[in-house]
């Protein structure tokens, strides 16, 4: 084979996540009418859930759990070559999976990254068909805007916590192809931060040190708004309906992302983002942030709040 | 090979162009005043324009000719290796080009299009490195934003004209692994216009049909603004700079880019542009509008102005 | 008396329009889902509407009546004294009105237009007082912004149509204050059209010419977006409700508002608008627009479309 | 006189400042290269600039000083006889001032408000006149929009600190006819801030309380932009041209502005600002901001940075 395997490109993009809540119904109840997510499936405890532009049955899925955290995190590949290849190449390293399946999409390979996520990959999937009330004249779109709460387009990025930065990140970049675009590095030589993407966006997946001890947790998911004055109104919106703000809205040094952190009512943390800049260089430089870099704040200065380093989910719980 | 070859991601983007110009020094002054593009090469008869976001040296190469046009277009490829095979490739489908070099990249691959488009293929490039007068504290850039002129963030696409859109499309889909996004197909099946991409952008290079006759015309080409409310500005400041807007700004249907074209001094169409969406789908279903959906006009119901059906450049010169 | 009267300011502000429509549940499904205005009382034939942003309980009335049009035009006066010393100025003028009551003002003194449109002036008025429901944090606002089809933040001007715009434009400058802004003069020295303004707003009542020998008959009437962004998304909203365009999103040379042109159900003409500038000079020179001005279109190129030049409401009956 | 006087409108307008800096050129430089107003007059040790959309020739006077801090403010007034009229009204009340002359503008009437700044009424002023490198399409425009720095549209508003906050209000409230739109009201009574009206804007006056016994002290004054989104621009070109940023973009509670603030290289705090909301009602109750309503922080959560309820110009030098 002349080429290298996987390439950048062969996992797709972010295809959905599942959410543990402790509090389903009143998650079901943010996400959907505070935050806009339109219900496609249910099943069992859990509740399927997309943004008018994402192209599948669900990005979201919503379960009802003892804990807040990740449930999983769904790859979509390239094709279904391309997931055979994937599942060979992961046995060649010593990585084996189990299959499953779910509502809305095809055979998954299960796998965990090194801290203890959950990893599918999958190729066969159900794309959204739009009812004739949310039908669109905008024969790109899958369904029309419909502006009920914050309504943002689609499923952006995971952000996920490690003891091991570095080890997951290698995992992410050299078992499943995604490029390295950004990562924090201390004085030490310790990896902090490292932020990866399966496509032209900056990032789909990030990876931030876990102080914790705790394996396995969650730091946020995020949706994206069209504009940065899309957030800024969705900051209104968050106030009106009693969702503190966790920071923001500010924009990141990484990525360049203008942000919105929230808590939903299961716990997890929950961002609203625009912006950020698209990366076409097949070559790209990993952009490295020193502990000096990091010392300055955001890209406008704003400090990061104390909780950003510390809230995860699960929670840790403290024992004696 | 388990894979065919190319696949999508094979040629990794739109690197730049060169425009033809029978009026260089009025066309430099427009690119750099009105527009505000940087200068960071000349030689000979060409200048060499780069947006403040764009990582390689050039993007918009400038050239003193007889005539209007498109001088050629390049497109960088995956790595050095997919360069290679490239060009094994094409040979093996009776296509044979020739290695040239530039003053801000490498060893390019030059090829025709069926309708005659000069195409080159590199992979070595030379990268913008700021000088401290633009140097930036946003690490992910390649320099600072100057606020002169427009001051778009980066070359987003080409539009060519060929008389035979099917043929030309296949050679960018076939040949190049580029996606087909978007068509129009009228209702005796002929291909009127195909939208193609390399990257998640919707679209890199689209082909429109040329009913005059000629060959390898340019219909447009297009750099891209952070915001739509960017590009009423522009609308703003290209009318005080008494630069004759030919249509917009308004919202495609194709791409759901949001619009504004207007002339360069030597002739060529230009636009400035914003927005549309991003496909993350591998296996994105291609778009297809009907005679009937074209003659609904644009996205809003403007109608099509109908300059934009015959202007291209070179000018077609009429003869008895 | 050392100031002359009315001054500029007596007149307070554009204070809600009673709007005929034949399609009295077509009209308010529009003015309700689409458009997003909220209802706060009904009586007779009438709903009371008002966008978020209004603090008076009504700024559009909507009445079922045979035909479509201007019921009547409800402006808000300084203060009791001024609105006393109002009636006493049209009096010494000739113009003599009626005392009139509604359901969400006090007594309001209604006099016509030269053109036959009903104006009534009011001082006591009722304030919207936030139910729980769309109660706010943001204390300067009546309610929470609520997002629901277009969701404009308030009333912000009527255009209505005259055979005489200069007798109609000196009534409302010389018998209530307003400021002359701006104002359409052809050649021949015939007053076309004239925006005045009853606050630092660059308008809120504009006449323009009816060529049909009708009288009393509204052109159209605005409300304002918070950006122009909004009303991008606006056209969308619209597109994907089956509501056609008249023209637009598009910048005015009048005003620089960026609008959009719509028609409710009922025949009325609708904008919605963002932008425009604010004029402090207490001694503003109108800005006067010829017949070359006009040819050029609006801001950017966009012709006027010819329905612009004829469709008002109510539509005029072709007898033999 | 069948009114009060002074009434809402006859101060028109805050008309300009005059801001002292220790640094002239260095100061002259951030504002015309950074900010990118336009110069358009000298004399002595001053330097008249304006904002591309503001109709008079000067909105800030830059003056080399000692001291940082507050020259005076400049407020045009509607027209002559009101001009007369509130300096008969202001003798009355024991307040006497003395008449000048600027560069800029015609005789001024100049009083000290009860904490000792001063306060200039004007009438006459000089307009700017657009030479023809700036000349513009857009008839309701001094000049054209020129993309140099920030390029805000126009001066907005000044925030001066005061000891006595009531009685300074009351001045501006009484004794020019300002309109009181919102205040902070401490639990002990004590007025801490005042935001005043002489427009439909909320604000063009903010008085904020002076903890630390010095008299006359400048807090901050500040340009508009047209968006939210272009504030957001204006923070990476601050931060590109090493400007420190204090605190920002965020929304301000009072006012709903979007604001960003900095230091000019004289030490004076200069504020970027987008949004806001109008006010029509004539009757407009202020709103009162309470102690508790104040340790929420900002709009969406940011607590006040603490430098702002310290830093004021000239800054108070301690003796022991």
């Amino acid at each position: 084979m002349p080429f290298s395997f996987p390439r950048f490109g062969d996992v797709a993009h972010v295809g959905h996540l599942e959410l543990l809540t402790p509090k389903l119904s009143e998650s079901l109840a943010f996400f959907t009418s505070v935050i806009g997510l339109h219900e496609s499936a249910r099943k069992g405890d859990s509740v399927y859930l997309r943004a008018w532009g994402d192209y599948e049955r669900c990005t979201l899925k919503l379960t009802g759990h003892t804990t807040s955290g990740l449930g999983h995190l769904g790859l979509r590949v390239r094709d279904d070559a391309t997931l055979q290849a994937l599942v060979s190449h992961l046995a060649e390293r010593g990585i084996t999976g189990t299959w499953t399946e779910d509502e809305t999409h095809g055979p998954a390979y299960r796998v965990l990254t090194p801290d203890g996520h959950a990893v599918e990959l999958y190729w066969e999937t159900q794309r959204f068909v739009a009812t004739p009330d949310v039908a669109t004249a905008f024969k790109s779109q899958p369904q029309r805007y419909v502006p009920r709460g914050i309504a943002p387009r689609r499923l952006d990025h995971i952000n996920i916590l490690a003891h091991d930065v570095r080890g997951n990140r290698e995992f992410f970049q050299h078992l499943l192809g995604l490029r390295l675009t950004e990562q924090i590095v201390f004085d030490n030589g310790q990896e902090m931060g490292a932020w990866l993407s399966a496509t032209n966006k900056s990032y789909d997946v990030a990876i931030t040190h876990d102080k914790t001890g705790a394996s396995g947790r969650l730091h946020h998911f995020t949706y994206m708004m069209d504009s940065r004055e899309d957030v800024l109104r969705a900051a209104d919106v968050l106030r009106d309906a009693d969702v503190q703000i966790e920071t923001g809205p500010h924009k990141h040094n990484v990525g360049q992302t203008f942000f919105l952190y929230c808590f939903e009512p299961g716990g997890n943390r929950f961002e609203i983002g625009a912006g950020g800049y698209l990366i076409f260089d097949p070559d790209w430089k990993p952009v490295v942030w020193s502990e000096a870099d990091r010392s300055k704040g955001q890209a406008w200065g704003l400090q990061t709040v104390s909780s950003f380093h510390t809230h995860g989910t699960p929670p840790v719980v403290q024992t004696k």
